[in-house]
Parts: C-alpha cells; structure tokens; sequence
C-alpha cells in the first residue's frame, strides 16, 4: 500500500478539518522523520513541540516500553510510581507547590482557570473573570477557545463562556484598562507560539506578576508550547525571571505520549478540596514514566546550555537571512529554539517549498513561518534548513 | 521503599484532590493487580472502565512496545497509519460516517457538543442549547461539567457556559418540557455510570431517536464508560438498537492509553469546515495503535457473546444476593458487565471491605456500590466477588 491508498482511506474515513500535508509518517530517528515510501524528511517542527528529544531516543523508547509491560493504567482512585516521581520532578525543577496531571494542554489550562474560579469565588467571592490576550491560543475546549484571543476560533460556538476580556501582549497598559474587581486570574503565554510566535518581554511579564501581586489576581503561564527547555530554560518562567502562581506544561512534557500538567503554588492549596478537579488518564503510569525520562534529560544543564547556544546561532542565522532580503522577511522573533519568520502574505508558500525540498516546518498563518526543532538538533541541521529557506527566498 | 514511603511522596507533591485508597500498584495480570508489597487485587473496576482487556493482555503490549519504537507522535499536520486504521475500524463496527480523535472523555464530549452547536447555529442559526439528564456525568472541562447533571460539579465553578437544561433519564415527558427551538443537542449516557449505574430503557432511547428526527435536534452518546464491549455489544447504542448521530469513546477504547474519540453521523458532515477541531496528541500513533488491538478483540461475536453471557451470569448471583439481604441491597442495576448495587448509607464502607479482602470496587456516592470489572474475567472471578460481598453483608 503507498500513501495515496492512505490519503484516501483517511478522507474516507476520519473527519476532514485537517490540513495534513501529503506524506505518510511511519518511524523517526533524531530530528528525521521517514514516510511511508522510505523518504527522509528534517524535521524542525517537532509535532508541533511535541519530540523534544527528536525521533526513537532509546532511553525514552526503552521506558515506555518497560512500564507498557508493567501497567497501563489502574484510575487515580489508587497510587502509581511514575506519577508520583514526575511529580516530583517537576515541583523540584519548578519550585511551585504541587502537580496535577491531565491529557493534553487544553485539558492543562482547563484545570488552571478553574483553580483561578475556586480561587476567586472561596476567596474573593465575586471573583470569576479572566484577562487573555489577543492572539493567545490556549486549546480547543470551549472554555480554553474562549480564552483564546482569536475571533475565528469563536465563530459559530456562541455563547462562549462569560467573563472573559482580551489585551495586547507587551502593553501593561491595556491591561489596566479592562481590569476590574471581578478578575480572579490572567492567563499569558510567555511566547506566543500559534499567533505567529511573540515573546513576551521581561518588563511586562514583571508588571503582570507586580499587578497579581497587588490586587490578589493569579498569574497563569500557559507553557504548553514554550516549556519544557524551548526557550534554553526548562520553564519558561525561569528565562523570564518571573515565577507564575499556576504554570501549564503539555506537548514536550510526554515526549511524544499524550500528558498535561498544571503546577500550583501553594497559596491556592487552601481554596481546593477533594473532589474539585479529576480525570480518567491523567498521569497514567506510561506516559508518567515517558514524561519522568524527558525532565531528567531536559532538566540537565548541559543539555540546557546546548539549547541556549544552538538558539543563539539560529537567531544569527535568521537574522542574517532577513539582512539578505529585507523585502521579503518583515521580522524574525523567538526566544531559545522557537522562533517565527514573518513572510507578509508568502508563509504558507514558503513551508510548501521546504516542504517540497524535505524540511518540515509550518506556517502559522499567511505570515509567519515558524520552527520548533526537536532540541537534540545540532548546528548542522540549523545550516541545512537556512539554506534551503535561502534558496528558496533567493527564487522570489 | 514500601507504600508508606509513597503515600508520603504524593502528599507532598500532588494536589491533593483524589481520595485514593492507601495502595501503589505496580503491575497486573489478567483481572488482578499487585501492589509493592506483592499484595494481589482481585479488580472489578478495570481502571474505571478503561482495562478492558485485563492486565498485561499479550497482543496490547506488544503493539505498543512494537509502534514506540517506530513512532510516538508527530501531529495532525501529517498522516500517520495507526490512526487511520484505527478510524476505518470504528466507522466499520459503528456504521457512522467519520471519526476524529482526542485524548479523553471529556475532550470526546467537548467535540460532539461543539459539533452539535456548529450544526445548530450553521443549519438553524439560532440554536444552542443542549438537554442533559439528571446525575449524569460528561467530564471536568467547564462545558462538560456544565452538561453533568450534579450540582455539587457546579458550586463556586459559576457562571457555568449557558444553554443548558437537565431533563430526567427515562422520563420523555420531561424532556418535551424543556425543548424549545433553541436547542441543537441531546446528551445522554445510554448506561449512567457515575451518577450510580442508571441504565436507559430501550423504549425512551427511542423515544429521544423519534423526537430527534422531528425536530433535527442531534442526539449524542456519552459512551466512554458503557461502550467499548460493557453492555454486550461493542457499542451500547446496538445494545440499545438506537442509533445516535453522535457517539463518544474513550476509557475502554485504547485499553489503558489516553484515547478519546467521537463518531459523526453523515448529516453534520456539510456543516464542518477545516479547522473547526483540533488536537495535538489526538490519534497519536501509539495510542491509536493499542486502540486497534482493543477494537479488534473486543469487536470479535464470541468476545462479545461471552460478555454477554458473563453479564447475564453476574446478574442473576447479584440479584440472588439482592433476595438474601432485602433489608441492605435496595436494588441491583445494570447491563452486560456495569452493574450497581444499592446499599443505602452504606456502599462507601462496603467498597472499603471488599478493599480489605482485595477486592477492588468502588463506590459511585454513599448508595452505590459499582462493579466495572476487566471484560476478561470468568465466572469464576464472579464467584469470588460476590461471595466476598456475601460474607461482608451476612456479619451486617
Ligand atoms: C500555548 C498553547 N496552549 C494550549 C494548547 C492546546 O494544547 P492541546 O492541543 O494539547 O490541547 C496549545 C496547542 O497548540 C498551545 O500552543
Ligand atoms: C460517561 C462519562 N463521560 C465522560 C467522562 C469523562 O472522561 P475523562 O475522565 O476521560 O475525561 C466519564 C468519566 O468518568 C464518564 O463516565
């Protein structure tokens, strides 16, 4: 059977709202993927943040495969080692207070607006509102869609739930302007990542916390895309320097497996009880060993360090690709391995062509190209897809 | 370290909102669970219907172990054959139209109910609003709690997303008294389970069915606990012979992986655009290739037959217990192998006896003690639970 069995046996059967690039994927290795007809593909977008530690790492391989043939699951109603040791970790590395684990980043920022309620309804008791920000995304529930400050993500789903108010990253501001004393929390990412990838700057993450501090208003970081060692700091809050009271994490946190966290400081612990959040899957004993083998490798400093570096020499390279054709290239920005290319109007077109020549990257809307490398590459592959954007740039 | 050790570990770093019984568990066999202290459990709760093929089955492990080292994820961007095969399987045994995956029941319930609400603002414009049923339960995410029909879901959570009302299971009559020609969906669990093991009758499922098609409202079920092989048929809703336009899986659907999925009837499929859903694990290749493997064995006639009969077997020795203690056991309910016994003010300490003989069971609230056990148990697994629970009741 070659792929074109298989894209028409996807259409036939799974539902259509995917835009999945023609290839099939059938095994990896590193930062390559290998298709159905033995084609090798560099992969700089890690299943969208996903493969931090690229393709078939064997000791994260092996660990699956061990607790696979221990124990699948057995409900949270009991306990299981792999979900307390990634506990741990994560509150060791983290310095919050406690972990709870769910399924996937939605289900991540679900948890966290919800601690936010109980907080602002058991504390402050007409508190309910949240801040978001205008080309934030933070999920496909509906509550975690209405946080996202995306109008074409709402279209057709009204009513979205109440309360719910949008401002400009970067703008302290805007902020202000639409805070009132119903808020209970302001959810944030760090960077940016499915609104074309924009950082946050220092300054204005600290005049979020300095705010939160002053009014009782938790601060959530949503580090689903950002976390877990992209930006060369293991949070993202740590590259910041400005801790969060409820901090996210999904994506790179499994290394591939499906697992979602939200980690809690200890101020919000008196406002929750047993029984106000729960979940099936969450922290199951195999993608809770997954996740323990990723933050052991993730958390090392060296491994830390060698983001930082290989993040700096990728922004030297953008930045001497938008020196080459400022025509074409309106701005680079990213932070670590997270980084967008702005391409006004010709994104899309410019994946399609590293596409074409084997280069897996996407472009988050008509503008902006962005990479999110597995962080195990090494300069040789940043050189690899620079020059094939160069090429392409140079056609144009 | 023993469990003591553990349970201190948890205490301090995992929010503490499960209510777990004092028990690590470390690996599985067939129908039974050993702690650490290599304890054996004898378990009649399969995770919460999710181990539905018990622990450690040979098939299941190997295809996990076998796809990890193939390829754990790489997104929805690219086609990826476990999750493909894994939709043909589905729509074949269901005989709807497309399958889309998520990672939990929740995520399942989210999808069918923001599909529902595409259907009813795209087709009928002004249509919004969902029937739920009293005691139900559909998930933590804050639509799918707003859709539980339990207000202890609700408190300090509010304002709950609006438009939904709550009729009674098995009570026609009361969902006519709340339709109105804004609603767009009907949400029910063909076998409640949470709310304490509630099977619907046949007659009232198609009562929802005719009343659907009059007023092209959908009707969508919530099958993440009953489906997957519990009630006898692989899906309830042939159990039921009553088919919805929407179902939703997950729990029993990966057999012990994070997997969730809704089913999609042909008559929404016009007003579904690309883009309308997304997930980031959703359909990951190990996940839908142990789905796979479950669909396949549970899906064969002499599986199901032998759940079937097993059931059949379970009913009769509950209610023989039933006759014997009158004046304990108000009622037994159930269909196929999800079954509940109603202890008035007592379930809680019944469940926790059984505990005590290594019997795992739980208990939905203070009246109902629930037995969800792996689908390959044997009668004589039956025997063993149910006399336990016989000795337990005759020192009452
Ligand atoms: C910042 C952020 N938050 C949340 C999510 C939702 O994650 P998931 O798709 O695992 O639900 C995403 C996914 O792209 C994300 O980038
Ligand atoms: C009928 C039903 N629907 C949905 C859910 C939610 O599933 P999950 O915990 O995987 O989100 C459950 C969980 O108990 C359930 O029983």
């Amino acid at each position: 059977m070659n792929s074109e069995y298989y894209f028409e046996k996807e259409k036939k059967y799974h539902l259509g709202v995917y835009r999945r690039s023609p290839v099939v994927f059938v095994s990896g290795e590193g930062p390559y993927l290998f298709d159905l007809e033995g084609e090798k593909y560099l992969d700089f977008l890690a299943g969208i943040a996903v493969n931090v530690l690229g393709y078939s790492f064997p000791p994260l391989v092996k660990a699956i495969q061990e607790e696979a043939a221990k124990l699948l699951h057995t409900s949270n109603l009991f306990y299981t080692l792999p979900q307390i040791e990634l506990a741990e970790r994560l509150i060791k590395i983290s310095g919050l207070s406690k972990a709870f684990f769910v399924n996937s980043g939605a289900e991540a920022n679900e948890v966290a607006m919800k601690v936010a309620r109980f907080y602002g309804r058991r504390k402050h008791k007409k508190r309910f509102k949240f801040i978001s920000f205008e080309r934030s995304f933070h999920g496909r529930t509906l509550l975690t869609l209405a946080a996202t400050g995306q109008k074409k993500f709402h279209q057709d789903l009204e009513p979205l739930p109440l309360g719910i108010a949008y401002a400009k990253l970067n703008d302290l501001q805007s902020v202000l302007e639409i805070l009132d004393d119903e808020v209970c929390a302001i959810i944030v990412e760090p960077v940016q990542g499915e609104g074309g990838v924009y950082p946050s700057s220092k300054e204005f993450l600290q005049g979020l916390r300095e705010l939160c501090d002053r009014e009782d208003i938790l601060l959530i970081f949503d580090e689903v895309q950002c976390g877990m060692g992209r930006t060369g700091s293991f949070f993202a809050f740590q590259h910041f320097g400005v801790k969060p009271d409820l901090v996210t994490l999904a994506k790179g946190l499994g290394g591939g497996l499906p697992i979602g966290c939200c980690l809690l400081d200890e101020k919000v612990l008196p406002f929750l009880h047993p029984g106000d959040q729960g979940s099936t899957f969450g922290g199951n004993p195999v993608c809770a060993r997954s996740a323990c083998v990723v933050c052991d490798e993730v958390s090392k400093e060296s491994f830390l360090k060698k983001v930082g570096e290989k993040g700096d020499y990728l922004k030297k390279e953008l930045e001497g690709l938008q020196k080459k054709y400022p025509g074409l290239i309106k701005e680079v920005r990213g932070v670590g391995l997270m980084w967008g290319i702005e391409i006004p109007g010709r994104a899309k077109e410019a994946a399609q062509k590293l596409f074409e020549s084997k280069v897996l990257v996407n472009a988050c809307n008509d503008d902006v190209v962005r990479l999110l490398p597995p962080l195990i590459i090494e300069e040789e592959h940043i050189d690899l897809v620079v020059n094939a954007l160069d090429k392409i740039l140079a056609t144009w």
